[in-house]
């Protein structure tokens, strides 16, 4: 189809037109003078973003990328770790850090729950752990976890507390230095409105003390800490990506990252009452902090890949299914970034007129209003 | 200043503007029917560029990333290496083959010289190697250095062929199949004319047999592999620079690969024709192998770095100085990708300027011709 087309992914999330058009610049050297002061620029503002006195470590990957960096800095052959998981991507940690030997202590919740401090307080008790592994956003299942209170936990049996705060950082607050998280990852291609390209990674110093020996070059935080000190780069870094990451930083920065945060919570608050106006039931839990993306379960005999395959087939419209055993379950609105009341509207108008000519027993015509109303009241609430 | 720039710089090159524009279109959801084409595409000209049956496997990272998915791959710890070098690049795979604990033997030439190939033959013969790693084109020298013969010795002995591609693929002949490197290393920064952030491997099933049990995950061989066979990606891929990569390609093969190089020799001999008629010494091989940087030494008493930043301070032109030993003797022009003719009379001009204002005892008012004249009699010649 030739019409418009809408992103509304959980990531990659659409990019603003100053960050499109900062990509189709012509290439700077990234050692020339041109190129510097936007490097400078960029890490800046990324300090900003993460709420950090750190350096923030740059790499050319993706998030799953910078992760590793986490692992390979921290992780040593037989160490004991605390992973807590509760969906893909908490998965996907425990097996990248049982992939460099780190004796794992799993902490796994069923995909959708909501990681408990209590539990992993008694894990802690029970065993000590280098490092305690957290998701902040779970991307998979629009749950975002108290990471200030799992943290706590963590710092108080002594250990190293690290975030994979990929699709939250930007979206959701993540005070890095305040809440005392020793790694936060994240990476360009969510609320930080940019390509996917661009991985990042803040360590304190309690997190460089607890640096191994496993093997590593590309990953090594020490050799990306030591040139970004000087403002090189340790490698050619994507010039392109860095240039128009800076523009997207500058445009959160500009609107005020509390201000970002308070418009997220309002998107979450207008998705979640326009799919329950519809009669949908939550896969996401209904509290504010899901902020990030919203994920519905599909009514009763309706295969959720078809309604992700009729907003992209009749609508031009995007959105992200679910994986592992969610698929085929539920369906996910991402409103992480660039996004407005009226990129809810649109996804759940779109979703109503699908569900209908699928033959789900729904609510017509009243979910956009729904949406609105929660958006709205949240704004009159929040004055 | 405000005025016009140019790049002529070994890396990042110049990246045409029909690249630029694809660069700042909206963002694709990787997953999306809209992207899979044109990672199809891309995937499938990556495989006519690298002249290879295998799939070229793509990561988000700089080349130096895709260079350690091989090591991290290839290489446990205490196997016997040898690895080959020349220059700046072939240090950084010693250093990294061993940071990964290969016993290396270091075939290790002053920078400048060129691998011979019974040196090669000679090491094998007092020392089994796993595998063999090789700079094609050694971007701190200009030196490109005969793959095809020091392939052959190395498959001669039994052991891998692993190469350094990252500035010599798409500017000078690399033959993966035909020469049976069993690992092709590059970056979309150099002759592939796209941003900097892509990696890329060919692998042979040789290689891939090779494969040992050093951890990893991002940059895992088979987990990208068994993702691009379905024309999924392991990781979010950076769908900007995949697009605008995908475009370069096309502009390279509809250019057609012999075309093209045969172009970066006539770029090669233009540069070194120009700088010789100034009176200057070439550091480069004055062989039409060297097609890709043209090293120059400073005349004596003159400061290489301060020719550097003549031509950037006073005409916008941004070439490199030289690395390591060589800084403040060399200064190199780059002639790879989106480069012709007139790109190198400009560089020649203004060095010529430059060196006049320094007070170098040069030959002036010749160099462009001379350039011109070689461009232009390598064509007939090859006609």
């Amino acid at each position: 189809m030739g019409g418009k087309q809408y992103l509304l992914t959980p990531g990659p999330t659409p990019v603003p037109p100053q960050v499109l058009a900062a990509l189709a610049e012509p290439i700077l050297h990234h050692r020339s003078p041109d190129f510097t002061p936007v490097y400078e620029s960029c890490l800046t503002r990324l300090r900003e973003v993460f709420r950090t006195t750190q350096e923030v470590l740059l790499f050319a990957a993706s998030g799953t990328g910078a992760f590793e960096s986490a692992v390979q800095n921290l992780v040593v052959r037989g160490e004991p770790h605390l992973v807590v998981s509760a969906g893909n991507f908490g998965e996907r940690w425990a097996t990248l850090t049982r992939a460099y030997g780190a004796d794992v202590d799993h902490l796994r919740y069923a995909w959708g729950e909501t990681p408990d401090p209590d539990d992993v307080r008694a894990r802690l008790r029970e065993r000590d752990a280098k490092a305690v592994w957290l998701v902040h956003s779970e991307t998979s299942t629009g749950v975002v976890a108290d990471i200030e209170a799992l943290a706590a936990v963590a710092k108080e049996a002594g250990a190293l507390v690290v975030v994979d705060g990929v699709s939250s950082l930007g979206a959701v607050p993540c005070e890095t230095d305040a809440w005392g998280l020793d790694v936060v990852v994240s990476g360009s291609q969510k609320a930080l409105m940019t390509p996917p390209g661009l991985g990042m990674c803040a360590v304190s110093q309690a997190a460089y003390a607890g640096v191994g020996d496993t093997p590593r070059f590309y990953f090594d935080w020490e050799r990306t800490r030591k040139a970004q000190s000087t403002l090189d780069a340790a490698f050619t870094p994507p010039v392109s990506l860095v240039a128009g990451l800076d523009v997207a930083l500058g445009l959160l920065l500009d609107e005020g990252l509390d201000a970002v945060f308070e418009r997220h919570v309002r998107l979450g608050r207008a998705a979640r009452a326009g799919a329950k106006a519809m009669g949908l039931e939550l896969f996401s839990p209904d509290e504010d902090r899901s902020a990030v993306v919203t994920a519905i379960r599909a009514p009763d005999g309706i295969d959720a890949g078809a309604v992700v395959k009729g907003l992209r087939d009749r609508h031009g419209i995007t959105i992200a299914g679910g994986q592992g055993d969610l698929k085929g379950k539920i369906f996910r609105l991402g409103h992480i970034g660039f996004f407005d009341v009226f990129d809810i509207t649109t996804a759940l108008a779109a979703v109503e007129l699908v569900l209908a000519s699928l033959g789900a027993d729904i609510e017509r015509g009243v979910a956009v209003t729904a949406a609105l109303e929660a958006y709205e009241h949240s704004s009159s609430a929040a004055a």
